[in-house]
């Protein structure tokens, strides 16, 4: 006789990132009190600018693993709480300044900042917002946290500039990619979760399984989020289907789907990437051609296999609700395309 | 009998920043060095675009006071060096970022990196340069010059914000351009040279007494700038008469010119900033203004104003040939106009 599974139970199953949100929601209060002050000034542009894109329902996933990784450790004070805010400060200036660079009109369903204030706000108060990040690290005092930080700012930055050396260029390899998003998206992941062992004063290779997990949930974040980029609902996900495709972006799918093909296959995708052929007709051919190579189903493989590597990173740690809690993002932001 | 004095002697008396060229030459060999090495990167377009800039003639200015603000106080070893090359990649990093808020095409008479390598590459090169000058700081390890640098890094990006919400308002007062000025190109001035102070462990009196000439000498030398887009040559600057104008830059001619205009005059003024009638005829038309109430002239005369100030507030260290180069520096920014 078989068991019969009730579908919301089913549902509980799923992966979720409430056990973080619920660990971290009283210092997350902080944050968000840090983040109105510290985003304030008396240029009236600033808070307005910021405050538009601070409040646009990111997840703020990034700060969160900040708390949690100095909590987990028995951090007490506010040190975690000023270099979780710093955290999303930096993350917010790289979209800020994204936008300009992809020329981007919509972040999340809402304009963005580029197209209500302009180009140059968006530039400039990313700018202050990286400055006060680090005004807020500076204020915590901790030269191996400002240390993990402003490297991570570079290679950030370093990350963006090679995306844009291998844009529209259709021999990108799997690697080439990876090397991108490691820079422009895990090495912050990394830093985030890096730094709280770091202010709780825990051991070496604490630091280490911390900036591991941040590091290869990064990898496994980007890599879905590529995926929703051509699979995603546009009401889902803030943006259209086919973005990265029109903006000629070159991501793991398209990669796969391109080296796997026949030659008039890669004929067509060298038109529409390099050669900026991106209209809809291109984009349902591209779809097709993604879903026969297993473009899709294969990089959310490579996700899982990163995701694998940040769980194992974890594994020595003492089992605690901030270990399980940690560990549950990984799965919560795999399945978000399941 | 009158005395003759020789045409030759009488330029010879020209201030000249040659004494703090001669004392900082050797550190900034090492500067030039670790500028060389610090814009390095496996991406290739970081280096040629950095280096475009860096190759590009700048006087460096902000690093040699930053060597010479330590070395007077007797510090030795290479925090100052390394201190020195993070101004100066601040002060890079803001023009590239600059370039594209203004839309300028050229900058000391060479193409703008934006138009050579976009606006893309000129944004994220910019924050690669910023991130590596933190990552100097911090190697430094001086939590007080952390502070001093990284406020200074917000203030001049509120600066700028600022400058945005100013521009095209032609009732912008001499005391809101005064703010802006302060904070996008004195604050960067005077924390050069509160960092000098800072590594040689001096007193808080020395912090107080660098900071405040530096952010006076920071005042004059961009009021110079302004009188000197009204009233330079193009060969000599790199930029051609007008450029403000044409730009609908408001600075401090032209706030003068419009207060103290008739009716007529300010409506000419509101049509060339505020309406972008900013044609040769029109750019004639407003020489002839800021001549007849003499904005250039009272610009400069504010410049020194605020170049006394700076010398008085070195006025109580010891003679030193140090000393002495830093003051000379304050007349030879002022005499670039006269």
């Amino acid at each position: 006789m078989g068991v019969v599974i009730p579908l919301e139970d089913n549902k509980n199953k799923q992966a979720s990132v409430k056990p973080l949100v619920d660990l971290t929601a009283s210092d997350m209060e902080r944050v968000n009190q840090l983040i109105l002050s510290k985003a304030g000034s008396d240029v009236q542009m600033i808070p307005e600018v910021a405050n538009h894109l601070i409040s646009s329902g990111g997840k703020r996933l990034r700060p969160m693993l900040t708390l949690a990784a100095a909590s987990m450790f028995g951090h007490e004070g506010d040190a975690h709480v000023k270099l979780a805010t710093s955290v999303e400060f930096m993350h917010t200036a790289t979209l800020l300044h994204d936008d300009v660079v992809d020329e981007s009109d919509l972040r999340r369903g809402k304009s963005t900042a580029r197209t209500i204030w302009g180009n140059q706000a968006s530039v400039l108060v990313g700018d202050f917002l990286l400055g006060q990040a680090f005004r807020m690290m500076v204020d915590v005092g901790s030269l191996d946290a400002l240390d993990v930080l402003s490297t991570a700012a570079s290679v950030i930055a370093e990350g963006e500039v090679l995306q844009l050396s291998v844009a529209k260029n259709m021999e990108t390899t799997e690697d080439d990619y990876l090397q991108v998003i490691r820079a422009k998206t895990a090495a912050l992941f990394a830093a985030a979760a890096e730094v709280g062992p770091i202010v709780a004063s825990a051991s070496r290779a604490d630091r280490n399984a911390l900036k591991s997990y941040g590091m290869n949930l990064g990898l496994a974040f980007q890599l879905v989020d590529d995926v929703l980029d051509y699979g995603g609902s546009s009401s889902d996900l803030g943006k259209n289907i086919g973005d990265d495709f029109r903006e000629g972006k070159i991501t793991l799918p398209v990669i796969l789907s391109y080296r796997r093909g026949t030659p008039e296959d890669r004929a067509f995708w060298r038109e529409a990437i390099e050669g900026g052929a991106s209209d809809a007709a291109n984009l349902d051919k591209a779809l097709g051609l993604i879903r026969r190579y297993g473009g899709l189903a294969d990089t959310i493989a490579r996700a899982q296999h990163y995701g694998t590597i940040a769980r194992d990173a974890l594994a020595p740690l003492p089992s605690s609700s901030w270990k399980s809690a940690l560990i549950e993002v990984i799965d919560f932001c795999i399945d978000r395309v399941s």
